[in-house]
């Protein structure tokens, strides 16, 4: 494939040189995930509608069987061949200071190339339906804007036109689904400039469904038996050195502010500060464990030219908690939270998913606590879990955190990115940086407390981000901003239709008239668009206790149901979280 | 009253110096609210128990009518008069700095003492049973910690003794309701050292209490058409430099953190970050207002020494919103505010409480914006409200905020303290500072948006410490952390108390089992003195399905239920926050 991606790179440039553009110059042009792209230097801007010439020239290429031959050249040659062109100059200059010996180039037809390869043996390698180059942009020499801006050209290249077909439609789903896209269109968040970079503002209708989000957490993990705590955004120094979090991961953190009673820290982590709240307390081995949990917000210093919408912003919302446990409870604990995740992702029907068990290696002691029957005894535990609960998983050796294993979820997203979301991480180096104990039962103070760090809806900005990537903003109705529009037929409905709405409203509903003047066909069309799950027009024989029609997102035949069935339906579906 | 408290510290120092003192030295001894003080540097430490022959010989000179005489004295001679004494040699050499050209004394009896008075003309103006020595404390000498310490014996007095003993039992309930020692003893919340001053730790049962007022926040205003944001914490220098906190208000916040792209702030207020939400979208007349809530949390860097409890902290949760609206909207939008505010105070039991409308005054144009018809047209139409509503207000001239009228609502705390609590302001500034507009009616951009803010509930930590002093620690049933602790008589009576505990947790009530390895009177007793709303005594008889006797916080006598009738009370109680 690589090959194949590569060689489409070099026919592209031999479309492009071979009369329109003799003397371009040429960048970069590798192969990529999924295609490849070339950098030129142009004359004159290339555009979309160049396409097409290009590709069917190299289409014709293609059947013309062109062999790819490697051959080698000294410097001088090559630097003499490279008169006019100053990018493949400075490439030549480069490998002779790494000490290359000899240039490899690489003819296909009349096209000389210096290029490392390796290619296609001819273009019959090539399947002729199966490219496509998709888009241009610009692109500084070597990546740095003092440069000369190039025009880079981008294709995408597969074994089959089926292969092909799929992935435009992927990448056309993508940018349908694009977060920041459907973030702005519904109104759900922004980012301003005085405000700051990475910092996420949350609009009334994102706003509702973080709190439906967090609000399904707290209820869940009532059920499991957690409890809720509130802990500053802010720490101090000796906080972050007792954590280890100073010096070693300071680059990441939110520069210090130096107060008149020491030097202050927006938090990166909770952790810190829940062991502090399980040290405020002595616990008795009957307490344990203690699930502290809290929707607490973090930072991170990210650079600013790094930020990409919710993916990587500089304050995140973790749904957070750290089990504090005796060793014999750590199975449990874990299986808990496993069950708690399954039970998540039915909730947002997720279903292509898997875990990892990131272990430890006995080879690399250097990288992992010294604590070998920790190790095996938890590694074991955890494997017996996933084993139990006949949930996929794989094994990783040598991927665990420094102080014990850890399971990551793996997600294939609908647009068929894999992702890691959701972590599950135990700790066996907690107790010993902040003291943590118990009393067990022999009334000694015992250390063997593990801490399990776990964050199942991960953070909430990357979590949104999913979300809306994953329902394409067709959100389902207990996350829906607006459940409901109502729609008087004429102006003599309209306080018929308030006072529908003033029901609704009551039962916690979420619901609007629109009573614009406009036509019918407007207003219900605008709630359609808009992707409301329930859209209702309300006339004289809706508020003659006749039945009511509903329109119902996604279905083209309304549903016929009485105002009390109605009421009934959508409030089960608030609650049961349909 | 001034003369009479200030007189007493003299005899106070009469009664000290006379036998045993006699070369005492003498700081400041002025009256204060409800009593006085004096400083004393003594050879040897007084204690309480000192109090009572101080105060005996007190009394012998208040019945022996000691007349106070004022008389001058010339510098040369009260310095030689005070050789044994350092502090009054330094007021004397500080009176002659500040150009005095005389020095006044007192005179009473044999006490000759450097004094600018006023003083009673003699002691038969004192009443001898309204006064009381009540501690002594450790005072730098001109408060400068490089100083030497002296004593400071403080007393309180009144005319009356009946006043006396009111004052002494508010000062008694204030310890017993103090809300650090509440807070630690129900673990509420506490302060870490190495998270940092001033920055709450919220523990579960604090938590439960945060989360009940927030939704209480969110229910009421959700049904009076807030909506709800999430802002970040931080905010770029250019933000505050719009809002005009920087720089005069730079002292009072956070330092500075330099990032890549700019300098940040925690925020100080939440206003700014409302105001840049309100300007993300257009609005036209007819979506005005728009009332934008969040209980958002606020930095402010107060000096470490001046931090007390949850009533001085570095950080604070505002029950804030914003209510942006046209000029014509001003009054209802202030009506339904302070309906709002009375809604609350109900709900909590306070009716001890009046509002105070603050005005500008024409006479002091440099302290206010220069709008002299907002200022009449909404002063006005405020007074209205308040009339209108039939609530007790008084008007305060020339107290208003730069920036327009506001009102505080005063109250008389349980303990009979005066506090401000919550506040309203009208705001004509942010329009033109933030460039807020809607589109009018002719479809013109209208600048003329007026700005509610509104803090109902305070800030959460003062509020808090304002209801546990309110309840003394006695929750209503909605708040309190643990509402129902179920005990089940003997060991085979835990399995059916456990599922009563379920059913109950399962309907949202907080319920605990207490099945400790104790006497039954031992775990309903600990459980009375937690003042848990209902102990639940769980035998043969409950479990059979007989009524149950439920024991009821503050009553004598149980009371006899069914089952069913229990659970429809408690969730009721839930619900109506009772």
């Amino acid at each position: 494939m690589e090959k194949m991606r590569h060689s489409l790179a070099h026919l592209m440039s031999m479309a492009i040189m071979e009369k329109k553009y003799p003397q371009a110059g040429l960048g970069v042009g590798p192969s990529i995930e999924n295609g490849f792209y070339q950098d030129y230097d142009l004359p004159e801007s290339i555009s979309e509608k160049d396409f097409e010439w290009i590709e069917k020239r190299m289409r014709e290429m293609i059947s013309q069987k062109i062999k790819f031959v490697k051959s080698e050249a000294s410097f001088e040659d090559a630097l003499k061949f490279y008169t006019h062109d100053p990018y493949k100059t400075e490439m030549i200059h480069g490998l002779k200071e790494k000490g290359e010996k000899v240039l490899s180039f690489y003819d296909s037809d009349w096209f000389h190339n210096l290029c490392a390869g390796p290619h296609v043996e001819d273009t019959s390698e090539i399947n002729p339906d199966a490219f496509k180059l998709t888009h241009v942009a610009g692109a500084y020499w070597r990546g740095d804007s003092k440069n000369k801006m190039l025009q880079r050209i981008y294709g995408v290249a597969f074994a089959t036109k089926a292969e092909l077909d799929e992935y435009l439609h992927l990448l056309e789903e993508a940018e349908k689904r694009d977060h920041r896209k459907i973030g702005a269109e519904q109104d759900l968040f922004f980012f301003d400039e005085k405000v700051g970079k990475g910092l996420v503002m949350w609009l009334p209708n994102g706003t509702i469904i973080r709190n439906e989000i967090e609000k399904l957490a707290t209820d869940f993990e009532r059920a499991a038996g957690y409890v809720r705590v509130r802990t500053p955004h802010l720490g101090k120094e000796e906080l972050y050195l007792t954590s280890g979090h100073l010096p070693y991961y300071k680059d990441s953190m939110y520069p210090a502010m130096v107060m008149d009673d020491g030097t202050y820290y927006l938090k990166a982590m909770n952790c810190p500060h829940h062991h502090t709240i399980f040290n405020h307390n002595k616990h008795s081995y009957r307490d344990m464990p203690l699930r502290i949990a809290e929707y607490g917000e973090c930072y991170r210093n990210e650079l600013s030219g790094t930020l990409a919408g919710l993916l990587r912003v500089r304050c995140m919302a973790m749904n957070d908690a750290h089990i504090y446990c005796r060793k014999d409870q750590v199975k449990a604990e874990f299986k808990s939270v496993i069950d708690l995740m399954v039970k998540y992702f039915k909730i947002f029907g997720l279903e292509n998913y898997w875990f990892r068990l990131s272990k430890w290696s006995p080879d690399h002691l250097d990288k992992y606590i010294n604590e070998p029957q920790n190790w095996e005894y938890s590694e074991g535990i955890i494997r017996e879990v996933l084993q139990e609960m006949k949930v996929p998983f794989v094994e990783a050796e040598d991927e665990a955190a420094f102080y014990g294993p850890k399971i990551d979820v793996m997600f294939k997203s609908i647009i068929g990115r894999e992702e890691t979301m959701s972590t599950v991480q135990l700790d066996f180096a907690a107790k010993q940086k902040f003291g943590l104990s118990y009393t067990d039962e022999t009334g000694q103070d015992n250390n063997e407390v593990f801490v399990i760090h776990r964050a199942p809806l991960s953070t909430h900005e990357r979590f949104t981000a999913f979300l809306i990537e994953h329902y394409g903003g067709r959100w389902p109705v207990w996350l829906c901003p607006t459940q409901i529009v109502l729609v008087p037929v004429v102006d003599k409905h309209i306080e018929g239709a308030k006072a529908i709405e003033l029901e609704l409203f009551n039962l916690g509903v979420r619901v609007e008239s629109d009573c614009a003047s406009e036509t019918l066909g407007n207003r219900v069309r605008k709630a359609a668009n808009r992707q409301v799950p329930y859209i209702i027009v309300v006339g004289d024989k809706e508020l003659a206790g006749e039945d009511w029609m509903i329109k119902v997102r996604g279905q083209k035949e309304q549903i016929k149901m009485s105002k009390t069935e109605f009421l009934v339906k959508i409030q089960s579906e608030i609650k049961d979280r349909i």
